[in-house]
C-alpha cells in the first residue's frame, strides 16, 4: 500500500494505555480523568436528546454554544469574536488542529513547531505536504521555556504557520506576556499564521493567568485559537471542542471542516451550551487541579524522582536519573509492567530521537488513584 | 489568504437549509428526518453516560460496537471482518470519506468519481492533491445507471481509487450484482482501491437486496466500506458512522484517523452498541421508508412533475420541465422562496455545470410534513 503516512505508528497514548491495561497498572499515561463529570452536565445532554435535538445542527455548530463561547472569551480575555462568523465547534481539539493545518498549509510550506510537541502536529503537517521546522524548548532550573531568538532564526520566507501550545503538553510550562510579545515581534509584518492550542486554558496554577493569544489583538488577528470541552468538563470521550479565528481564516477553516466531520454531535452541543451558563465549573478548575498537583508533588517529594515545575495542564514531568539509566520509552514500559504505574516518555514528543531522562505523569485522577500510584512510585 | 480550497463555497445543504428557514419553507432539501428516533436509543445513551462512559474510548472505537457491526455485516452480507483490526468507528460517514481519501491519495493520483456525486468527494480529493476523474451516469427511462465501459475507459496507470455509492445519493439508483461484477472486472489485476459509500444500505425498496461490496470477496479485499448510524437510526446529528476494510488498509486509515478526531463520542458508541443487539430497527427500515416513498410518489402522481425511479435512499428525484424553464439552482430557490418547499438541485452534484432539469426531494419526513409539501407541490 502506497500511503500518505508510511512512517507513522500508533500514538504513544494508545500504546501506553493498552500496556497499562495489560499489566493492570495505574494509568497515569494518557491524559484523561478517572473521576466522574458533573451529573448535571449529563442531565442537560439527556434533556437535549429528549427535546429532539438529534439531527444535524448548523454546520459550524449550535448557535447557543457559539454564543456562550464568545461570551466566555470576552469575559476572560477581552476579545470579542463574532459567534456566528468566527467560532466553529469541532470534534475535539484534535479535529480542529488537523482542519486548521489542512486548510492553510500547502505542499512545501514550513510550519514551526516547538518541541517537545503534542504528537498530532507533525503528522498533520506531513499530511498537508508541509515541512515541520522543530525548535527545541530550553530546559533550565525553572523548567522549560521557548527560546524566542532560536525561533526567530527558524523563520524563512516559506514559513506559513507557527504552532504554540500553552499551558504546554507535556511539560506543564505556560507562556507569559513577554513570550507573546516576542511572538508578536516575530510575525509582525509577515503573513505567518498562528495556531494556538489552548486546550488546558483553565488549568493554570499559583494565581498566574492564562496568556491566551486572545488577549493580544495583534496575534488574535492571525490565530486559530483552539480549546476543548473534554478537558475543561472532564469528558474527554465526548469529542467537543472549538476553534476561534478571524472571519477570513474561519471561512477557509470551514471549507475543510464541512467535508471532514461536517458538524458535531448535536445533543452534546446543546447540553454544553446550557452548562456554560454557569461559569463556576471552569472558574473552579485551577484550584481543583492545583490541589491534585500539590498532592502528587508532595507524594513524590521524598522519592528519588526530581520534580520539574508544573505551572499548568494536568501533567507532572519528572526526571528519573537517580533511579534508572533506561531510555525514556524503556523506563516508561518498565514503570508500567513492573511498578504498575503507566507514564509517557517525553521523547515521544520529539521529531528526532532525544533523551532527557524525563517522563510525564497525568494527575487528573481520583485522590485514591494518585495515592495508589504514589505508594508504588515512592518506593523507587 | 493562500488556502487549500479557494474555489469551495458552503455546501448546498447548508445553503438550502438556511434558505428554507428564512422563507419558512417545508425543508425537503438537506437529507435528515424531521421525526423522533426511538426513545429506547436515547435511554441507552443516557444510561451509558450515567454508567461513566465519558472518557476516551479505544482509538478505533468501543469494542462492543465494532463487534455488533461485524456481526451485522456477517449476517447480512456474509463477510467476516475482524472487529478489532478491520472496523473503525468514525465521526459520521463524512469523516470516514475524508480520512480514507487522505490516507491513500497522493498528489497527482487519479480518483474516479461517478456523477452526480455526493458533494464531499471532490473537495477531499483536491485536499489530498489528487485529481478527480468524473464519469457521468447514464439517464434512461429506467433511471440512472453507471456506464461501466465509460468507467473502464477512464482508468489510467495513475488511477488510485474508485468511489462508488449505492444506494445512490442523489439519484436513488442502486447497484445490482452485474454492476459489482463489472467493477470487479475493471479493478482485477490492478492496485486500484475502492471506496464504497453505503450509508443508505438499509433503504432499498421493492424487495431488492442491497448489493454491498462485502458480498463480493474480491472487491471487499480492496474496499473501504462506509456506513452511518445517523441515517439508519434517525439521528443524523450524532455523527457516528464506521468504516470497514482489510487490515492493511485499515492500518493506514487509522494513522490519519488518530490525528483527525482521534476517536468518537463514547456514550453514543455504547448506546448504539446496545441498541444493535436488536436487528428489528434496521430490518424494518426498508418497509418504513418504502411507505413514505410511495406516499410521496402518489401525492405527486397527478402533478406536472415527472417522477424518476426511486429504488433506494430517502430521496426522490423529479423532472420539472413541464413546470419551469429555470435552471436547477434557480428552480430550487424559487420552489423554496415562493412555493415554500425546499429541494436540492441535482446540478450541485456535478463537477462541471450540468443541467438535467431535475431536483431532489428528501422524503425522510413525518407524514404531515410530506402532506403539507404535497399540497404545495401538486398545485404546480
Ligand atoms: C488524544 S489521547 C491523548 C490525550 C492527551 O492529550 C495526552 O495524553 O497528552
Ligand atoms: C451532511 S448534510 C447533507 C445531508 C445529506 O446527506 C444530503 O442531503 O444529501
Amino acid at each position: 500500500l502506497r500511503t500518505k503516512l508510511p512512517a507513522v505508528g500508533t500514538t504513544v497514548f494508545t500504546r501506553m494505555s493498552a500496556l497499562a491495561a495489560e499489566h493492570g497498572a495505574v494509568n497515569l499515561g494518557q491524559g484523561f480523568p478517572d473521576f466522574a463529570c458533573d451529573p448535571r452536565l449529563l442531565d442537560l445532554v439527556a434533556d437535549a436528546m429528549r427535546a429532539g435535538h438529534n439531527q444535524y445542527p448548523m454546520m459550524a455548530g449550535v448557535p447557543a454554544l457559539r454564543e456562550a463561547i464568545a461570551a466566555k472569551v470576552a469575559a476572560l480575555y477581552g476579545h470579542a469574536y463574532d459567534p456566528l462568523a468566527e467560532i466553529t465547534i469541532t470534534s475535539g481539539a484534535s479535529q480542529a488542529v488537523q482542519t486548521a493545518i489542512l486548510c492553510c498549509v500547502h505542499p512545501g510550506d514550513e510550519v514551526i513547531v516547538i518541541e517537545p510537541a503534542y504528537d498530532c502536529y507533525l503528522p498533520n503537517i506531513a499530511l498537508a505536504g508541509g515541512v515541520a521546522v522543530p525548535v527545541s524548548m530550553a530546559l533550565g532550573d525553572d523548567g522549560y521555556s521557548v527560546p524566542w531568538p532560536a525561533l526567530a532564526a527558524a523563520v524563512t520566507p516559506r514559513t506559513r504557520l507557527i504552532i504554540i501550545n500553552s499551558p504546554h503538553n507535556p511539560t506543564g510550562a505556560i507562556l507569559r506576556e513577554a513570550d507573546l510579545h516576542a511572538l508578536a515581534d516575530i510575525v509582525r509584518g509577515t503573513d505567518i499564521l498562528v495556531l494556538s492550542d489552548e486546550v488546558y486554558e483553565h488549568m493554570v496554577f499559583d494565581g498566574v493567568r492564562h496568556e491566551s493569544v486572545c488577549r493580544h489583538p495583534e496575534l488574535a488577528a492571525r490565530s486559530f485559537v483552539i480549546s476543548s470541552f473534554g478537558k475543561t468538563y472532564h469528558v474527554t470521550g465526548w469529542k467537543v471542542g472549538y476553534v476561534a479565528a478571524p472571519k477570513p481564516m474561519m471561512m477557509e477553516f470551514r471549507k475543510v471542516h464541512q467535508y471532514n466531520v461536517f458538524t458535531v454531535n448535536t445533543p452534546m452541543q446543546h447540553g454544553i451550551a446550557s452548562y456554560m451558563a454557569d461559569p463556576a465549573p471552569y472558574r473552579e478548575l485551577p484550584a481543583f487541579y492545583q490541589r491534585k498537583r500539590d498532592l502528587f508533588r508532595e507524594g513524590l517529594s521524598g522519592s528519588r524522582f526530581t520534580l520539574l515545575p508544573a505551572d499548568g495542564t494536568y501533567f507532572q514531568c519528572v526526571r528519573y536519573d537517580a533511579i534508572s539509566a533506561l531510555d525514556e520509552a524503556a523506563f516508561s514500559e518498565w514503570l508500567t509492567s513492573e511498578i504498575k504505574v503507566a507514564a509517557i516518555p517525553v521523547s515521544a514528543f520529539y521529531s528526532e530521537p532525544k533523551e532527557s531522562g524525563i517522563v510525564r505523569f497525568c494527575f487528573a485522577k481520583k485522590d485514591e488513584t494518585l495515592q495508589l500510584a504514589l505508594e508504588r512510585l515512592s518506593s523507587l
